[in-house]
């Protein structure tokens, strides 16, 4: 695994120390000198001997996992890919289908555009068949991934959906481990900002997936906010109907739309991020109002939103049960 | 004043006792016995003697203020003003015009139908100049005092506005200072969770008031959540609108019909709820996109959403500078 | 299990359902009637079908944990007990020797005086080889977890103590899921308070324990704080010493004495809580200056404080390695 | 003022502005270009027009306030003083009598030998008389405040005081107004943490004061927690004397050494951190075991801790009543 001193990172460690049909074996991560994970992340003392290594060679792997910031994801896939490597790509590298909107939003020519047509973006509600046979997965990010659970439902019933509002609230670990003014603790704590109001890169993923769901453009609005606590992100997402719909009619298509679903639970209370943290599950709400059905998303952003879907996808694409290491 | 054993009632406190042209002379509170507001407020102590009355008659007053729950103050008000003492009554119960509508929402019939015609809303922002001469002001709730400011300069300007969409963010403090599951610490810490979608009490006030400046019904849907934190309400509000407008457009609305108030404060950049705790401001930002436009509107709950506004009415009502005792 | 609606009964249904050697079958509670647990606590939605029971009789059991409050685990020990059940009390029923001590700390005479002299204090790094054999366990209080593995590597080595101040901070959870002012969100969040300093029930646990291992009396003096957090005890242990200790020599007595402890961490730098918060570690570091010793040691208090150690306790009676289900 | 971007420094400001008789006309930090301090710090919008300066030359003034980092206040002291400017430091410079103390503990040479000696410890409480004359005031540090406060009355009463443990707990603000990993807040929210045991500068600040007071050498272990709130110390204070003390008589020498000071609040209850926050008061309660008696100070780390110290000394040294601009 590459990347292994963020929050993402340990997420992962974390998770894989308890899968049991896989075996974690070698991390990597741009440090000063090779390093016991442990010691990074003394909360692992006593639980793994792993060392991050700097710049060592990889064992051969079946599968790598990036939790790397984009730009350098691409930077490791291909060589990984090319010498018969499954991937998990946690970063945005592959996840914008049109290299155009990447430098768009990343301010950064795309770096592998070669491996980017094969990419399958890592959401196994919508995307399971094509990720079970996939070589490179593009994981989704948090916010994307609570939002698309969130609206997927309604654009596959029979109802008209005219665009979307993503009211989205995150915890503070949302924005990396990295000392920053905007995530120190006395000028985030006791405090909820709103930030990149439409213009979070984020709204592109998100407009682009509930768009191939839909089969055509869905006009897309993100809002996100901080909110000081650690983990967990509320979507609160304003869909708008072409017609009225009633509250139980839009209960029944989530209901049925995620009955088999693993991680997806429906629910007729409204949801809070307590009840996913620490969980891959995504816990999802609805109510309505005339035009308007309002769906309420819960899941815990490092895990479900990163390391908990990463694994599970993992598993898909080796066949093992879905839920292996997650429960 | 009445109810000072809440976190309202110590705020008024609070402020009063640095207010220059005022002299808090009576405290009362359903309490077991008569009991130094200092020994409620341990803060308070060393800063004043008075003595918090369980039934005791109050001396002459110019003014009252009640922080009572509702359908108390409907207990207190009608004497209070009968015998010539102005009345700001921070609960609910004179803030909807219709009883119809307080009956509908708060489960009660309304208690004081007499006056209810008379009561004033005293946002000031809006109604500086029936505050002036009223003898009782319906106080704003906290929510609507964030939503209405937000909203307020869209539907007085050249905009023909379609509908109103408030997702709001508030500290745990407007829960009241009761104990309770919801607000037990390691239910609501590090967790976020909305409530009462479209059945908050507070949006029919909300409506009823942008109706009002409007001057015809507008369509509002009011979602609440609660976030970790003491105090502070962000309101996300969305906007939606007949045409397009310019980001620019809308601001210069804004900075315009709020130049001269002096706890409204327009801003380019994206307030968070900590500019404005511990203080009778409202920060707002703008943005828009396409015919949606974005209002970010933060206030201290518990200040500009209560015993700010409550003095900053009193202040209005008696002559002095507007910001006596507030800055 | 008894007792599964308390953070600590969640705790221990959460670490079960994924103990590889144990059967999670029956779960009680005083509630209104039988509910799934899932339903009171929404995060194990999906997970279980387990109905938390009112009064149903349990069935055949290998062994019962009490996460009860105190005085009503005596009314349930003794008829397992005797019917063949092993029980691993949680309360603080069979933690004090002498029956005079209990009702003196916890206000009401001792309920089960019979089986009070074959309960054995369930700390294993103290008392594994009794714990094996034992048919009732009195699962340790979580201040005292810390504090006990945080001083009695001192108490056997060739030092002489002569006193301890243990000033522990803890987490709100502690306090138990019960509506209470005193852990009513915005009273006790963005706030540090020192609590029943020198009067708490702890107390004399850490003291009896302490004796126990030192052979004679040991001077204790417990103040603890509550800190808004949710989980976590850093107790930090002041130990008189006889004579002057350089701090290599009681570092390396603490290493010694834990060299072989599957959950006791013996560092280097100092623990944060967060080190350990979610896992059944015990994060110590020591320090000194002249004859005082000064020990750091973290836990969390539903975990080694109380769940998990209750499971390491289980796993010791049934012969299966210690640490199943809590890695 | 100097050093107006820190968390003291808008503190400072907060204040003044409020101060009926100090007009605050100058503002200086190490910033890239002259700035409105309202841009630094939004919540200040509408309050002030005061632009901060990079090197302007300050205009004719009484007093500056300097809250500076150590260091750097020594470049500025000298020259306000040389001019009749009297100066309250609220940096280490000047605190410790001994330039090899500084030195020792602030690994640097002293930079101002020529005005050490004419400093004077602005601890009202303590110096009164002598700060009323000082040109230049060295503002006690947070923590000191705290415990010297907490343990000073033992000192001068017929106690014989052996030596004293404070154990002491602190907001994040403490750590200043820079982006740094240890209180980036995923890694320091929801968790407690011991630090710099034994080896934190304001260790020797205690030590001297205390042992000014005492006439002679007083034993001290400092042992600082940071802990996940924005504000506030709460000082646990071990003090170990020669003869056991009731508590009372303990109670009674606190309640008459601070019966006239104006910030000082000695309580039979415990209080709470929450209690003095955004307040200049200090509450103190009082508790004992045999020969220990326990001492809980509580202050707000950025008022009397800081900024409201400082403008308490401020008014001291101008003959206004000790109060003014701080309730």
């Amino acid at each position: 695994m590459w990347g292994a001193t963020g929050y993402t990172g340990y997420e992962l460690v974390r998770i894989l120390l308890r899968h049991p049909d896989a075996e974690l074996v070698f991390l990597a991560a741009k440090i000063d000198q090779d390093t016991p994970i442990a010691e990074i992340f003394p909360v692992l003392g006593g639980r793994t001997d792993l060392v991050c290594r700097v710049d060592a060679e990889p064992p051969q792997l079946d599968i790598a996992l990036l939790a790397l910031p984009h730009t350098v994801s691409v930077m490791f896939a291909p060589k990984l890919l090319s010498s018969g490597v499954k991937v998990v790509d946690l970063s945005a590298d592959y996840r914008l289908r049109d290299p155009a909107d990447y430098e768009k939003w990343y301010k950064t020519p795309h770096g592998d555009i070669g491996n980017l047509p094969s990419a399958v973006y890592g959401l196994p509600e919508a995307f399971r068949a094509r990720i079970k046979d996939a070589s490179l997965i593009a994981n989704p990010g948090c916010y994307p991934t609570a939002a698309i659970l969130g609206v997927a439902p309604l654009l596959g019933g029979g109802m008209k959906v005219n665009g979307v509002i993503v009211d989205a609230k995150t915890g503070v670990s949302g924005g990396g481990r990295n000392a920053n003014m905007a995530f120190h603790f006395p000028e985030c704590n006791e405090s909820v900002k709103a930030y990149k109001i439409g213009v979070h890169q984020h709204e592109p993923e998100i407009r682009e997936i509930l768009g191939d769901l839909r089969g055509c453009d869905v006009d897309v609005l993100f809002v996100p906010h901080l909110v000081p606590m650690d983990r967990g992100i509320c979507s609160t997402c304003y869909v708008s109907l072409d017609t009225a719909a009633a509250e139980n009619d839009v209960y029944e298509i989530y209901e049925k739309r995620y009955a088999d679903e693993p991680f997806v639970r429906v629910r007729r209370d409204i949801p809070s991020t307590k009840d996913v943290v620490e969980t891959n599950f995504c816990d999802i709400a609805v109510r309505s109002r005339d035009k308007t059905a309002i769906v309420v998303s819960c899941i815990d952003n490092l895990v479900k939103g990163a390391a908990g879907q990463a694994i599970q996808n993992m598993n898909i694409m080796f066949g093992v049960p879905e839920e292996t290491g997650l429960l």
